[in-house]
């Protein structure tokens, strides 16, 4: 095996080369936002060569769906398993053994409250249109935001509040990880989805609150945000449909921030 | 952080310590499949030391849910993490630098097609009852039997035609894997849970009708599964509801295997 391992070394000076559908952020923006964050050059290739390189890539049957990242000589699938890979080689995870498996953890969790946000509206079938399935979502969408939501965040704000070495800035250690920017786009994405009920309850997790809000004005990550290499949300992962979220109060026009304007713009 | 690590360093001689649910195979099971495949010894204290050490554990806040791995001063949770961390150890992943990230990779999609298992009975709230969401559960029954698991299926007989090393034994190089032992698991609950569907179409999936087949007469294999260490399919990730399975037809009688018996069974 070490003949083949020293054979199939990927690269580390090739340019990263990330496959995923255009158009919206999805399950390629926390990628993204690590080698934006890094300052890592990558090639985006369904803009850059068109989104029949993702198309072909995906009929070799190697992959089950993308993301899937090349880089060298490797070329690997599944969101978790791509930062697992990016996450030493761009400076995003300290170097201890047991910093690699929790900063881990902590993005499979915040991948299974995204996978939940997808599965709002899309309860019964990913084949079938959101029109098709919209009672069932109205069902599944009270139950995330009034009981899965909460429980994601608590989760979150009780893993920022232990961490001493940051004093509760980030999930591990005293700096930040590909996972706080995968929470940041958790975040991000839930404020789009469900501006009325995020913003009403963002501020009981006051830890939560400040890493999205510190994450966002990180110099290359608003920069990132502001450009056009940054894809839009819309009928993607994240979906905002005025029927899914929190039914409007009274007061809502005191709720600060983007629930504010999201709901506006409806 | 050198220190650092070097002072956390699980020591290897300890015993793994295993916090989940009893009852049930779970999402414990590719962790005990994996620790008996190795001949590992290994704690499962849900039935040593009682379900209360899982509940106490869990709050903690550390962990979102169980499974949690605990080994020397190693506390990790997240099932494709802690295989992640046992597959070395177990010697149930190749050395090389790609195997690590293949193997990750194809676990990770099998846990989505096992989490899609799952939310076929509970498509709009796990704090509901089945019963309570039995409709929309028959929807989504019927889009997972059609589309999704001969997707799923589809993709790991390519994966397991295109391993030439193994002549298509097993899902990466010449040996039997973590991944392979999940993979098993997961045909082994969806004939469980979908016994008409699954013995219908597995047959058009020669090779991973036959992997499921040889992981289970593996001699350590065969002897958990007779063994009282094993939970028995319940009332778990894997259900078996009739109405959720595919209509039956005249000629089921003449289908083979468990999809026969359990059809007999009910």
């Amino acid at each position: 095996m070490s003949g083949e391992s020293a054979k199939k070394k990927p690269r580390t000076d090739e340019k990263y080369q990330l496959f995923y559908w255009p158009g919206i952020p999805g399950r390629g923006e926390p990628i993204r936002l690590a080698l934006e964050e890094a300052g890592a050059p990558y090639d985006d290739v369904a803009y850059t060569k068109g989104v029949g390189a993702v198309t072909s890539l995906l009929k070799s049957g190697a992959h089950f769906a993308p993301p899937i990242l090349r880089h060298g000589d490797l070329e690997i699938s599944q969101l978790p398993n791509i930062m697992l890979y990016l996450g030493p080689k761009l400076k995003l995870v300290p170097e201890s053994e047991e910093s690699k498996y929790k900063i881990n953890q902590y993005f499979l969790t915040i991948m299974d409250c995204q996978n939940e946000a997808h599965d709002v509206h899309h309860p019964i079938s990913v084949a079938l249109y959101y029109e098709d399935q919209k009672e069932p979502a109205k069902e599944r969408a009270k139950d995330f935001r009034e009981e899965r939501i909460p429980k994601f965040f608590k989760h979150f704000e009780s893993v920022l509040n232990a961490n001493t070495k940051s004093n509760g800035e980030w999930l591990y250690g005293s700096e930040l990880s590909y996972a706080d920017l995968a929470l940041f786009h958790l975040v991000d994405g839930l404020l789009y989805a469900f501006p009325r009920a995020v913003a009403r309850i963002l501020k009981d997790y006051p830890k939560l609150f400040d890493l999205h809000r510190r994450v966002k004005i990180r110099p290359r990550i608003a920069s990132y945000l502001e450009s056009e290499r940054r894809p839009k949300f819309s009928n993607g992962l994240y979906r905002h449909y005025d029927e899914l979220d929190a039914p409007k109060k009274d007061h809502d026009e005191a709720v600060p921030g983007e629930g504010g304007k999201q709901q506006q713009a409806d």
